[in-house]
């Protein structure tokens, strides 16, 4: 399985140099295995082939691993597309042993052992006898007889709720005067191990129906961004159940040389996820690009499920191109609800980014009030998307179990944090920065203020404005069961400015996190307002409207500067668009207003994937030296693609998709490629136009045989050099 | 610098694909310079040149950087081997300025530029004007005139407590009305600016000169290693002071692409030191290996010095071969000392390791209570070396300023700690494992439990003796200004068994390490000692002592297996070499005692560096079961190497070192390479004798000429496949 990449050659000279450092290389691989003897002799050989006729013999094992017998209903995995039982540990399964003759309960001695991974270890967990006990014990492996019948026996054997999660072998194993005699390894019989929600003793134990209904079983859902004034979103299959996807995850631990004693605990499976869902350091599942070109890979845009993403990364080896933080949270979502913890994509509106738990993000205008584009250096993120996993924190104090922050988006700040978290939700509240893991950086990202600095002529910097309210301005997550938007920023911060806000502030100031102190307020003796409409479609023209207001009874002399820039959605200007100086002499309690126009034009040729526009218009007042300053976004609304179905979708029989599309640009696009996902459990259909001319239509019709029952979800994206972001679903219910 | 290494052009790769992420790259490097403008016009250019000749022009800048003028002895810099000025932050130099007039306060504004790195920022503080001011304000930079005289003028300059460490350039910068004019680009005017543990307000405060003397300037030391009832040590060079070691330090941050305004931190700075010390996944500067071979590079034992380990990892820009715990942490001290930060290595006896924050180690006995080599994994360390930093930690609650643990030897848990710390050691001590950083492992490394178990027939395992007194039994540090050494392990660990003791184990066993709970005690009825003589020279037989006590009143039938090993320090067996058994029937409250003898020719062929045998006697009593077992290490002596000074230790004078070395096996050493350190600033001295004949001598000299005055160390090591860890030093004062 993993000899074909590079990485695992230097992995095993790495592996030669610790000949004096273990006794055993680490056993952190399910796919590697070790040979079970088939008799494992006492020492007392006796002459000849020993004579074994008396002695049990196991003849079949029916692990009842199909989805509509008992085991895989019971422990919520029927829906998982694979041959193998899977079970939720912390409750029993059935298996059921054929004999070559009646068991005796007296006389035979016989037990199932399960071994993970090379060199496995009773210490470690990693093998386990299991013996056949009168009632099942709470919290250990056990196994009891529930029925017998002629030769066979029915056992109902449990997993503890702290059982290492991965794929198991199973062997039986009978006592003889003479050694122990094992069954031969029978892949059939392996059985998954996974996170149980619905255990209480489980450290992932989620005391609520729905609750697990969302966050464990859905395997599709809604991925939120744009601004926090204009929400878009967009539809994701997250897939957890499809072939090979439970493989994948493990392969990615596995690839992580997590050592398999330690994936009993989800701190620390949900740790070194976020580190393997990005490609850095580790080889990991997502290369993240923000370059706007995306050669030799599919564009970040383009993805609708996390399903091809994985595949493709346990099928090749190789680090997947292209991920941006929705895309690595997307696929973490489908490794944490896969492996069985519950996990929720969480979207954080303007969030402050690669900052070293500094509470501010400074702006930088020059001596006339303008933007200083080469001095300023830092960005706000319109968005950036993570996840919550729920788990309790026996690491911690007590209160802070729950949902945790983890983050697979890889940071530039000193740590180079490619892995992040988990940091309980509820400390970040709370400011507490200091319990682990890098609840700073969170903290961070949703409590940073926004500096703007005056530059003097003699390049020295004075502080101007500090705004407190225009970062983690909205924290969004998916309703439970339903399309909708679901507000927990209630869960990250106190209402801004309340008493508890400033404590939970003073706290995380306390252990570290930096902030720059407001200077006193001066006198408001004049306001600055912008306005851009609320919703501007892409290939428009729009105005920007700007309302100076004199609130003195002096004559007040103006000069604001509009910069406009088409932005990353990290903030990052790709390129200025517009650049207007207006001045305006307004009298006593008088408002000037002015509109600057943005035509389609000037951004069209520039755009990058999200669309994004951003405003910053600053400026002083003579008199005074008042310093003003407002930032805008425009997000520009990309046409939907338009799915529509023909025919009833019937479970097994075929029928059509209509895809709709029109092309809202003045320009021909070129190289058009269109993604539909959901049509196929593995691979996305992929079709391509070479050019849709300047506001044309197209249509296109896609044949398939729904494969499952109940509400499923067909998804498309359009992806071109001039425009991305461009999505459309469908939701069918399959009867 | 960074050109030429393959590492880099990956690192700009990556860059690439960051346009749309970051404004501008991080400023990560103190090697990469921007260019400053010589002349910064105001916009309002002047028809032709303007007319300068008014203003102040700089002709010449003192920065008083000689070892014997002002600034170096105020601040404890005299020592750096540096042609540039180096401070210590927090704490005022003197600079004088000559300009072409002399300086008129009233009419002429000048001030100095300090820039460090690439996209220098004065919001990041790596871009910092510092005005003329008529005092000194604490806790910010400034610059005050001190005199003035004719044309020149001296300035007092200051930087703040919590300043960026590293290597400013500076300029000096004139208004005039056109724009701003500075001085060139002068490298021998830039200033390294390093942590100050005697300024009250610097994290590294430490208030003791006795401390600062040893932990921040003593450039040598020792290493404890061996067994803590048989301790060894060997001397090292530390170097701090050395030529280009500062500037390889910097180059290791750099490497590690640390953005440079998170470098006033020494926590910060401390573990991002602790990933950069070991190769992994970084390209730092030391390879770990413990394969006994050691192709290709030097062997771990060999080195004396840090020096020429930092300097080839500065010129090669490859990490070096090879290093184990001792070398990691021996380096680690050079780097934090020569940083600034008080630092001290320290040594841990029978050290847990690679445990996962499991309180628990191993061993596994068969039925007839013979260790189960196949089964047991575990290993102890027979010591392990990290280090100790000094420094106040804003980032927790009160009470855990003061030493904290940094461990740069790479550990192969689940977390891939390929960096570890700073963790407080108060927070060892007190269980409070949950404080950043790694505190669990650490904690586990110093308590964890020896548990032995007894494998049945069937496989199971039952829990025999646990342990509890056989790990961290011993933890050293260097005495203040000696030889010496200090029992530290009170900082770490109350008493065993102490009520304080248990109340640490509950608390660190809340926060997730570990353990296994000891069985109930049964009747002693049967006592078992070893005794392993205190001193045994290599290449000598010797016996080990077996006592089998029966404290009851029946007749007892004993068995015991003496399992005899040469093993790595890291406690991992190489190969037995001895296994015998004994049987004994004892009469009640009688002793029985056995002498094994270990022959010479037994381990001789087979010993690796440290020359360890480890033994293990277990077994147990017919009549009650009652399990025995005792471990036992030897530790073989090995002859040291002999050096003696031919005349006086003059300063600039040459003079001769006689080494002298007798071969104690009985068979001939090849290919024997000694290694000289401290003869000269940079490398050591290599000597290569292809054959040194059975139980003979050698004698060699070595001319050298002192280069500093005072207490120096010449250290000298000899390796060969046959024999390490071979060591002399000879202490000279030179006059």
């Amino acid at each position: 399985m993993s000899a074909s990449s590079p990485d695992d050659s230097n992995s095993r000279r790495a592996l030669a140099s610790y000949v004096g450092r273990r006794i055993t290389p680490s056993n952190n691989s399910n796919a590697e295995e070790n040979e079970v003897l088939d008799f494992e002799y006492f020492g007392l050989t006796p002459r000849g082939p020993p004579n074994l006729e008396d002695f049990l013999e196991v003849w079949s094992v029916d692990v009842h691993q199909n989805p509509d017998d008992i085991n895989k209903k019971q422990h919520h995995t029927e829906l998982y597309d694979c041959r193998n039982l899977i079970v939720r540990r912390g409750q029993p399964f059935q298996i059921t042993i054929t004999f070559n003759r009646a068991y005796n309960s007296g006389k035979d001695k016989f037990w199932v052992e399960f071994l993970i991974g090379r060199y496995p270890d009773i210490t470690k967990q990693t093998y386990v006898p299991v013996y056949i006990q009168e009632q099942l014990e709470k919290g250990k492996w056990g196994a009891m007889v529930t029925s017998t019948r002629a030769n066979t026996l029915s056992l109902s054997v449990v997993s503890p709720p702290h059982c290492i999660v991965g794929r198991f072998r199973m062997y039986f194993a009978v006592m003889t005067p003479y050694g122990i005699r094992r069954t031969a390894r029978d892949p059939d019989t392996d059985i998954y191990v996974i996170f149980n929600p619905w255990c209480r003793e489980d450290m992932v134990y989620l005391d609520n129906e729905a609750e697990n209904e969302e966050y464990v079983l859905n395997d599709a859902g809604r991925i939120y961004y744009g601004k926090f004034t204009e929400i878009t979103s967009r539809p994701w299959i997250f897939g957890q159940f499809e072939r090979d996807i439970l493989d994948s995850c493990i392969y990615m631990l596995d690839r992580a040389r997590m050592p398999l004693q330690t994936r009993s605990c989800p701190i620390k499976v949900s740790r070194v996820a976020s580190a393997m869902i990005n490609a850095k350091d580790d080889a990991g599942v997502l290369v993240g690009c923000w370059d706007g070109k995306y050669a030799n890979g599919v564009a970040p845009t383009a993805w609708n499920s996390s399903v091809e993403i994985l595949l493709q990364y346990f099928q090749t080896q190789l680090p997947v191109c292209y991920g941006q933080c929705w895309v690595f949270a997307a696929v973490f979502n489908t490794v944490l609800r896969c492996l069985g913890i519950p996990a929720r994509l969480v979207t954080n509106f303007s969030s402050a980014h690669d900052n070293d738990a500094n509470l501010t993000t400074d702006i930088i205008l020059d001596e006339n009030g303008k933007k200083d584009m080469n001095l300023t250096k830092d960005s706000i993120w319109n968005y950036h998307c993570w996840n919550e996993c729920w788990m309790s924190r026996y690491d911690l104090p007590p209160g802070y179990d729950g949902w945790q922050v983890v983050d697979a988006t890889p940071q530039e700040t000193s740590e180079g944090m490619f892995r992040c978290g988990p940091a309980s939700v509820n400390a970040i509240k709370h400011g507490q920065v200091y319990l682990p893991y890098d609840a700073p950086f969170i903290y961070a990202e949703v409590n940073s203020d926004v500096v703007y600095w005056n530059r003097q002529k003699d390049g020295s910097l004075i502080k101007g404005d500090v705004k407190t309210d225009e970062v983690g301005m909205l924290i969004l997550t998916q309703e439970i069961g339903s399309n909708d938007r679901k507000d927990i920023t209630d869960q990250y911060k106190y209402p801004e400015g309340s008493q508890a806000d400033r404590a939970a502030q003073d706290t995380a100031i306390q252990y570290g996190v930096k902030k720059e102190e407001a200077v006193a307020e001066t006198a408001v003796d004049a306001t600055l307002n912008v306005h851009v409409p609320e919703k501007v479609l892409l290939g428009t023209n729009f105005d920007v409207g700007i309302e100076l207001k004199n609130n003195s009874s002096e004559k007040q002399h103006m000069t604001v500067h509009l910069n406009g820039c088409v932005v990353f959605y990290t903030g990052v200007p790709k390129i200025q668009i517009k650049d207007k100086t207006i001045k305006a002499s307004v009298e006593p309690h008088q408002v000037y207003q002015a509109q600057v126009k943005i035509k389609s034009k000037d951004y069209e040729d520039h755009l990058v994937e999200q669309s994004i526009l951003h405003f910053l218009v600053s400026g002083h007042v003579a008199e005074t030296g008042q310093t003003l300053a407002v930032q805008k976004t425009v997000i520009l609304q990309i046409p939907k693609l338009n799915l529509k179905a023909e025919g009833p979708a019937v479970y097994g029989r075929e029928m059509i998709i209509v895809i709709e599309f029109t092309n809202p640009l003045k320009k021909p696009l070129e190289e058009v490629i269109l993604r539909i996902d959901g049509l196929d459990t593995q691979k996305p259909k992929l079709k391509i136009f070479s050019s849709i001319p300047e506001s044309a239509t197209f249509t296109t019709k896609e044949w398939f045989v729904p494969w499952r029952r109940g509400i499923r979800k067909v998804i498309a994206s359009l992806d071109c050099k001039a425009l991305k972001q461009v999505v459309g679903e469908l939701e069918l219910n399959v009867i």
